[in-house]
């Protein structure tokens, strides 16, 4: 028996992380982030004892470029959602290197203020390598709080890639921030950015720009979103997070879209959060069989040859993914072992 | 036969393309984009006529967060590599979805001074949907420019999320470009940029602060690079891109990074992005497979189970990984087919 799995009791540690116990939880996610061998039992686990579907837990993701205030805005949500008895559980998401992923999570010492509240739980997710791993890991860490029963959990997502939007359009309601004098406003709406939003929010509205920022914003929500009759029309609203102006009113919004979202739309962004998680998890694992396809035609073999110019890309391609096949075939179990996104790429 | 395939007259455009003649290269990099069935030929045909390894084109990549001034500075470039009578291919790429991919692309017209010199060739790649898209098609696109003769292609990518950093990673010598008081200087670094960048860029060094956001970049780029003897240690460059100034001593640097990158590292590099190419070909294929699992057991049908907490993940994963692969062996010729990058998720 490996020391790790010694080490684990896993009923017991699923059993108090559903009592809410901050180590317990803190433990869970560690074991999400590490893509621990654990996790497959764990995710049964929780799911044997979940709580019935269209469960308490709402999930809201809040997004936006670097410097937009999205960590001083999540501190202001969650004193609001506190101070009306919610608990509320905070992933903020850190799309990182694994260098950086520890030394800079520092403006989360802003967030410290709610360190002591045990009706809130805080944790950094910083991946390590390959992005894949997180749009696994987050689905995977909210399964985690929804499971100890925070009635809110906020992911925060640092940037506006593509994977990061992707990663906030996992909640039930996203945020999208933005703050006057970054640069050029439009650009920093760019990359999928306004179709994702069910909620903008312009931060520092006290700054110069403001109003034309929320301006243009208007604008170019009203040509990305084609409103259907029912359907949701994303507010814009201004706020100044460090003084907690407009703070009431994007929690009114929240509300509201959350009341909108039911049956049918609940279910289908449930569903696209879920698939996902499944889809992440089997891509996951047929990376790594490509990674450990040793000592046969690897990977970097075939780059080789690519490079020397003796064969195409889809060749190479094409062999690569008959031993992938073949690797699968041999493998017989057919079934998705530890998800290894950290290590691959 | 399918009208598109009767318009194509490959060999003659892959010709013509190799000649250099624009509208042909422009159309093989519309078939890039669009993940068009005929690319499998036309990267066969490309290589079976390629230069030999270690050929003449440079790839250089350029990336940095929005406003930073990227289009700018790659437009100076030009303007210095032309005096000096070097041919440049530019990919601006645009991690966008289908709605702001085509709308916002106005800052591409700095660029447009070059339009009527022949020795520069421009083209924006805006992906549609899902990321894996520009993994794929940018170093195909780099391929199709380097078929054509160019000295140099310049990849610029928006952002500084993980996936832009690894298109612009995929060149053989990376830009990463910062500007004074756009936010935290600390957090526009963050996501990996450093130890992807070789040369490091303050832009706008006319500005306050730019001498602090150089200060700031040195040390952590001290953290990041253990400097190996014979090592190459990324210098910070300040410029004024607008106005030319430092632009001469950036080329020096490229220069300097080009004859540094010999042997093993240049090998080392382009397997690399080969690599990535493949992986990415053959991920594409197996997703589009996922996809294609219809009236099986579909991700769709399994999210739902999972949602509903009747099913775990890992199970769910398990189901979708086996009808995956009962899939390739069932289509028996296990080649990859249109990528179709751009319409999965």
């Amino acid at each position: 028996v490996p020391p790790t799995a010694r080490a684990l009791d896993l009923p017991a540690l699923v059993k108090q992380a559903r009592a809410g116990r901050p180590r317990s939880l803190a433990r869970l996610i560690s074991l999400v982030e590490d893509a621990h061998p654990a996790l497959r039992e764990v995710m049964a686990a929780l799911t044997a004892t979940a709580a019935p579907a269209g469960g308490g837990t709402t999930v809201i993701g809040l997004t936006g470029p670097p410097g937009v205030g999205k960590s001083t805005t999540t501190s202001a949500l969650i004193t609001a959602f506190r101070a009306r008895g919610q608990t509320v559980g905070v992933l903020a998401v850190d799309p990182s290197s694994p260098f950086s992923g520890g030394a800079l999570l520092g403006d989360r010492i802003r967030m410290h203020e709610h360190a002591l509240d045990e009706g809130v739980f805080i944790r950094s997710m910083a991946t390590r390598g390959h992005l894949g791993g997180l749009t696994r890991s987050t689905p995977q860490a909210v399964r985690v709080l929804a499971a100890a029963g925070y009635d809110l959990v906020l992911i925060e997502t640092v940037g506006v890639g593509q994977s990061e939007i992707q990663i906030a359009g996992l909640a039930d309601t996203t945020v999208v921030l933005l703050a006057p004098g970054m640069g050029d406003g439009i650009q920093a709406v760019k990359a999928g950015i306004l179709e994702v939003g069910d909620v903008f929010v312009v931060n520092k509205a006290d700054r110069d720009g403001a109003q034309a920022t929320a301006r243009d914003l208007r604008h170019m929500i009203g040509l990305a979103h084609r409103l259907e009759p029912g359907g949701w029309r994303p507010p814009v609203l201004p706020t100044v997070a460090s003084t907690g102006s407009g703070i009431a009113a994007l929690v009114e919004a929240l509300d509201r879209h959350r009341t909108w979202l039911t049956g049918d739309r609940l279910a289908d962004r449930r569903g696209r959060r879920a698939g996902a998680e499944i889809e992440a998890l089997v891509m996951a694992e047929l990376r790594a069989r490509v990674g450990r396809l040793r000592p046969g035609p690897r990977l970097e073999d075939l780059a080789a040859e690519v490079v020397g110019g003796r064969m195409d890309p889809y060749t190479a391609a094409d062999i690569l993914l008959r031993a992938v096949s073949a690797a699968g075939n041999e493998a017989g179990g057919e079934c998705v072992s530890v998800p290894n996104d950290n290590r691959e790429q």
